[in-house]
């Protein structure tokens, strides 16, 4: 079973980096420790930085991480935050300080970043398949007692692959193993119970492996309607539940002391608490786990639209949006067009663009835009903004944006600089992608 | 005017660099120093990677590199090659080295890589607005008498701007400015040559700028078919000579010595060499100059579908696909669907997804693909790949890539391995984005 005390980071592997021209965006001039950018005065907005800028409130980060460690807790979660949404150690040591019970991960190269931070439980919520990286993580497992780490399996081929590879290490204890559930249509994991049962008894058959739990990720299922996907969330979840039982009932968990039941994103981890959070009687005790990751920054249309917090949970009240992409407009070339020093290369643009929010013109502070302002189109490194009445926006004027989807802001900066509400660096935040 | 000697690339702030893990996918074990990591005897499909990997050919690199390298030449063309592409100073030396006369930057942060390794002569194809990096880079000029460089104006707003920023500064001679053109619908640009004229006479107006050219990106053009388009390319590269030729006739290169003419992407540099390599007849010697990024590795689809080389250009053959992706099955759920180990952070996803070419299973080289093989969507770290008909694809099978789009593919990598033609690493290629 798994320990229950908390995880813990050691921030030390990143405290002497230079902050220099690598980072693109921070100001110019001699490179300046990681340890002591939140010295130098510097803000955002105050005209030393090259932008674009993307930038990390504080506040909203703060907010957002004790908001989720409360309703974990609440419901009896464990929380292991998606650590691919952000990659940054920094973040995830507020996560984990802030309760969180472990990281998740998605590979392996992911995995070894969070070992080099001395994080010491990992779920890898992926497949493991490659015979090396199972080696080195039995490595890791041999060297480090304390390290639990767990990794999902969905096919037997998987099984066998592990099993084979194992047998070239030391491991003294069997590897955790999660059985991965999916759906028709869906992405990896089994695709009925029968299925399961073999995967399950393929676990069972190898001296190296053990089945501590049961593990989806019901963010990819998707309806037509909100109500529809929801509905549908249900039932998979209500059916994975019933595998978890009868994999006990078939004594498939065994060799573990507890079982783990997983499952959550940032979309609908009420779902996820509604189907697990009632009380099990298992043989063993249960350990419900939720991974959600963009939660820790929300965003502006997205999550926003998704995410349970302050609507379908009124109670929490909602997340904030810790995220905010600065342009500078570069170009105003035709009557309500205006071209923004940002692209492809700096905000997502997988889901949906960044929405225009502020102004900053000169000295003045930042203003709310009065008229429409759309951003329809992005090319590398620029923007397309349309505004639908007479704005006073000019060549030289700052323009912030919220953005969507977390994980595809996060991956194209290597270092954002952390905000105050008035846009003062208190820190900067290093991502490892 | 522009000295004609070749520039330069300094690698040495770059040599130190550690490979260990921070940089996905680099095999595990003690850090590497990046000026060793070719004696490692790595291959990067030999199981010391942990998957995803993408890898650039060292071959098609070269080919590509020396192919574009003659077209210039052969045209009697500057190439300036766009360095947004790869960010990498490793890639911009063989570019450099092969007779680049110039790197063209996107971003202020950009032109900041390339001068700390010494580049000493940029082309900021874009407007500077910014009083602080206008400031930064008339230090640049004022401390080292051998850098040119170069951004666009295209609007009295931003010359206003840069004369104003100027006065700030010690800048003992003017800073040069090209005049961009764009065309209604596109992105920046003076749309008429009535607006080119008016903030070309702003520019004179200004005793810290000269107009040393004319500047378009054709490659936001856009027509319905690609005759179409290149029918609509000719146009405006039309007339934008004459643009050219009435600037001159006006006076307004005086403070120059020649005039630089540049446009061209990877797409059209045919249409540019058709437009403005005949003879001009302008009060000052005219240098004509390529900008084309995206050809140094090529792609599978996009440019592949708009390169001239092989095609319009017959003589050249065509450009090689340096760049390749390779995934391992991590699930084959469903008959006919497998989950590959890459996603958003891996692959470009902008234009086209990649295409599957290859299978590596176990210890057999690398063979195609029989049947149909589809990458039909992606997520942040996964990708859907079905199959058309039988296939031996299973679980722990390398899949290896061609992808679409060169520039969202090189900045979700921080380290690329250079490979032979047998994927052994012969290097490794940092990129600064």
């Amino acid at each position: 079973m798994a320990r229950s005390q908390a995880t813990s980071l050691n921030l030390e592997p990143l405290l002497n980096e230079r902050v220099d021209w690598r980072y693109k965006s921070f100001p110019v001039g001699p490179a300046v420790p990681l340890r002591s950018v939140g010295d130098r005065g510097w803000n955002v907005l105050g005209g030393e930085f090259m932008l674009p800028v993307m930038v990390l409130k504080d506040s909203a980060l703060r907010h957002n991480i004790e908001l989720m460690a409360r309703y974990s807790r609440g419901h009896n979660f464990r929380l292991a935050p998606h650590g691919k949404t952000t990659m940054s150690p920094q973040l995830l040591k507020r996560q984990l300080d802030g309760g969180a019970w472990a990281v998740t991960a998605a590979t392996m190269s992911q995995v070894r970043v969070w070992r080099s931070f001395g994080v010491d439980r990992v779920i890898l919520a992926n497949e493991l398949v490659e015979p090396a990286s199972v080696r080195w993580v039995a490595g890791e497992l041999h060297d480090d007692p304390d390290f639990e780490f767990y990794c999902l399996v969905d096919s037997v081929a998987e099984v066998n692959i592990l099993d084979l590879a194992l047998r070239e290490t030391a491991l003294g204890r069997p590897l955790q193993v999660l059985l991965e559930v999916g759906f028709v249509g869906g992405r990896a994991g089994c695709r009925t119970p029968e299925q399961a049962l073999e995967v399950a008894r393929a676990v069972e058959a190898s001296d190296r492996l053990a089945l501590a739990g049961v593990e989806a990720f019901e963010g990819v299922i998707s309806a037509q309607t909100l109500g529809g996907t929801i509905d549908a969330t249900d039932r998979f979840l209500r059916d994975m539940r019933a595998l978890v039982v009868k994999l006990d009932q078939t004594g498939h968990f065994a060799k573990a002391s507890g079982v783990i039941v997983t499952a959550g994103g940032s979309a609908f981890p009420d779902r996820v608490v509604a189907a697990f959070g009632s009380a099990w009687e298992l043989s063993r005790p249960v350990e419900c786990v939720l991974r959600s990751g963009c939660y820790v920054t929300h965003d502006a249309v997205h999550y926003q639209q998704l995410s349970p917090f302050g609507g379908r949970i009124p109670e929490t009240g909602p997340l904030q949006e810790a995220l905010e992409v600065w342009g500078v407009v570069l170009s105003m070339p035709e009557p309500g067009l205006a071209l923004i020093g940002f692209g492809k290369r700096d905000v997502p643009y997988d889901l949906d663009l960044p929405v225009p929010r502020h102004i900053k013109s000169g000295r003045e502070a930042p203003h709310p835009f009065q008229g429409e302002a759309v951003i329809f189109a992005t090319n590398d490194q620029h923007a397309y903004l349309r505004l639908g009445g007479p704005e006073n926006l000019k060549v030289g004027d700052l323009v912030g944006c919220g953005i969507s989807h977390p994980c595809t802001a996060f991956d194209k900066w290597r270092l954002i600089p952390l905000v105050d509400d008035s846009y003062r660096v208190i820190d900067a935040i290093l991502t490892y992608f």
